[in-house]
């Protein structure tokens, strides 16, 4: 009676075209093909990027993403089966997709100066698998899969490089939000921006992101991590991952980045911008000290342009982006797992809900209203 | 007849208001107050920073320059005197000023991250020395002192914190250029890109510092140089300095970050921005390669602001700026020039013109006209 090498039947929430709701259907899911991994999903997260990607913002090398699509990035579940010539996986290997693939053999991989993976990238962005195509089809229409994943479905199948083991013990409907939100913010403060003990951080928005931004600006030693936003509402939780200072840009009538300078010797060591603004980028690398001040932007905002005055730059202040918060994949997650399990790492205080599938409208709409920091969705 | 603890009357070229011609003047210069150092200046360079300053470019932090005002501020000289208090120098000593101090002793001193010196930092940018006034007058007036400077003249004080001492057999009409131009740019590729071995670097704009960058990559091992210029007459010194490649933007008709991209593997590793345009310094940014590209701003442009597309970041990008090339000025200038010295690093390539005081206005309608590398003027 096992699925393996059969389609599976099972209920996905599809997004049919842009800004409408999701759609509970039942999607057919192929076997993998070689190279690829059938799992099945136990825990997803529902993401900013979901929601971006429904609103139809462009993909980073131009183009848009191809509707019908399966969105979900950010899960957890159990290998079903593998295709041909996958080593690294079996049946019943507990498991986190990856929205950035580690080949281990390309270019990047290679490199200890960048977590990005040159392999399929393309394919990738694109929503299909390495043949060019996806796994999914639902009313005989080919459904892409968000970054060769979608995880918004009780199954998937995923490329073998953009999938890793993870221990059996670890609760995935938890460890599920460090396949995006969690690690990107976290590894923003620890990998990209490289914050020092003792040093002063600010961190802009108090979503999940920049939340685990606050984790990381602790667990790197900061002496003073500023937590900025205009919900207030955000600040016992970001109180409870380590922020020291509390700033309400809306308290105060002159810009936020002299009022962090008032509060500082001139500015913070290091600025994470977790909100996606380009003002706020802006503001968060003028919040910056002169001479070594390092701001990182976390937010992604396709449509605008950030604006800078150069001089900031001159007096030594240095600008960067992070991806996936320079983790490399593979490798990485696991790790952060075992943190969490070791109490390293916090990761339940960013559940505020719990949904099944039938219910993904509705984190959405949490997410939107500013109401929840990650709903995860459980699978039946 | 020593000229110590007396005033001394000497020529200097005044900028009496912006945007006219410099005036050739006899001048009264003070004797050095406590921790100042009153020098016999023998060569110096005409940069565009003194231009700058003469079109009422805004100071960094807001504000403007003082007029009257004594530009020139890339020198080299010989103590005549010294004030109370001084130690480091005596007498007769070759030195050479600088326009970015170093005390020793404050917090930006005291850190390896950067070459800023936070002492005296304001009063140095508004032109006058450690008490607030400047040592030269002129016709009953004061006369500020360009970074608290003032090199285009006979004589001149500084404070002994932005003066360092070198070697005496060292050809001071050659090293005074060490003073800013092409330690900027040479110590931007190696200090602050901190260009790699076997790397790809692209230098936008073949003024003094632009060759100097290319030296700089060179130095630090680059194996590919693209020398990129509107000018096609500057590349046989690009080349001479170590450039590779050439590229004029107006031999193509797309964007000059496409066309590096497809001669290289997608872009370079390190770019460095020379020209001072904000078109330019996005144009470096995205001819950087993903994951790893660093761009470094080494033009100054006050007026506008740069744009970027945040991608541009996410997608692994640095932006950085530099100042003074990341030297830390008192320590590294003398060994600067002990390589210039052991030609390690070249500059007689870079002066093209030589000049009296008199003609001082010639030397900024060479740098106008891009007739020059640079000018120096010699004292009689």
């Amino acid at each position: 009676m096992g699925t393996e090498g059969k389609v599976i039947k099972c209920k996905a929430a599809v997004a049919w075209e842009p800004r409408k709701p999701l759609s509970l259907e039942e999607v057919e899911v192929a076997p993998p093909k070689a190279h690829e991994v059938r799992i099945k999903i136990v825990a997803t997260g529902v993401c900013h990027s979901d929601l971006a990607v429904l609103r139809e913002t462009p993909l980073p090398q131009g183009g848009m993403h191809t509707f019908p699509i399966l969105l979900g990035h950010e899960a957890a579940g159990i290998v079903e089966s593998i295709g041909p010539g996958v080593t690294k996986f079996s049946k019943g290997d507990a498991v986190i997709p990856l929205f950035v693939a580690q080949c281990g053999e390309c270019e990047y991989c290679l490199s200890p100066k960048t977590n990005m993976c040159k392999t399929h990238w393309e394919e990738f962005l694109k929503g299909v698998l390495l043949d060019g195509t996806s796994r999914i089809t639902c009313q005989g229409k080919q459904i892409t899969q968000l970054f060769a994943l979608g995880t918004f479905s009780e199954y998937t199948v995923v490329p073998e490089i953009s999938l890793t083991k993870i221990r059996k013990d670890a609760p995935l409907d938890k460890v599920c939000l460090l396949g995006c939100g969690i690690s990107t913010g976290y590894g923003a403060a620890i990998n990209s921006a490289k914050v020092e003990p003792g040093s002063t951080c600010a961190v802009f928005g108090l979503g999940a992101i920049g939340l685990a931004a606050v984790m990381g600006c602790k667990a790197a030693g900061a002496s003073r991590i500023f937590a900025v936003d205009i919900n207030k509402d955000k600040f016992p939780k970001a109180e409870l991952l380590g922020a020291t200072d509390f700033v309400n840009p809306k308290d105060y009538d002159k810009p936020i980045s002299q009022v962090l300078a008032e509060m500082t010797n001139g500015g913070v060591d290091f600025a994470l911008e977790c909100v996606g603004s380009v003002e706020v980028m802006r503001a968060a690398l003028e919040s910056c000290c002169n001479a070594w001040g390092t701001c990182v932007i976390v937010g992604y905002v396709p449509e605008k342009d950030m604006t800078l005055a150069p001089i900031t730059l001159l007096l030594g202040r240095t600008l960067r982006g992070t991806f996936f918060g320079g983790w490399k994949s593979v490798e990485s997650v696991p790790k952060l797992v075992d943190d969490y399990m070791n109490k390293k790492l916090k990761v339940d205080e960013f559940v505020t809900h719990n949904l099944p599938l039938e219910e993904i409208n509705e984190g959405f709409d949490l997410m939107i209203s500013g109401k929840s920091i990650r709903t995860v969705i459980k699978m039946a």
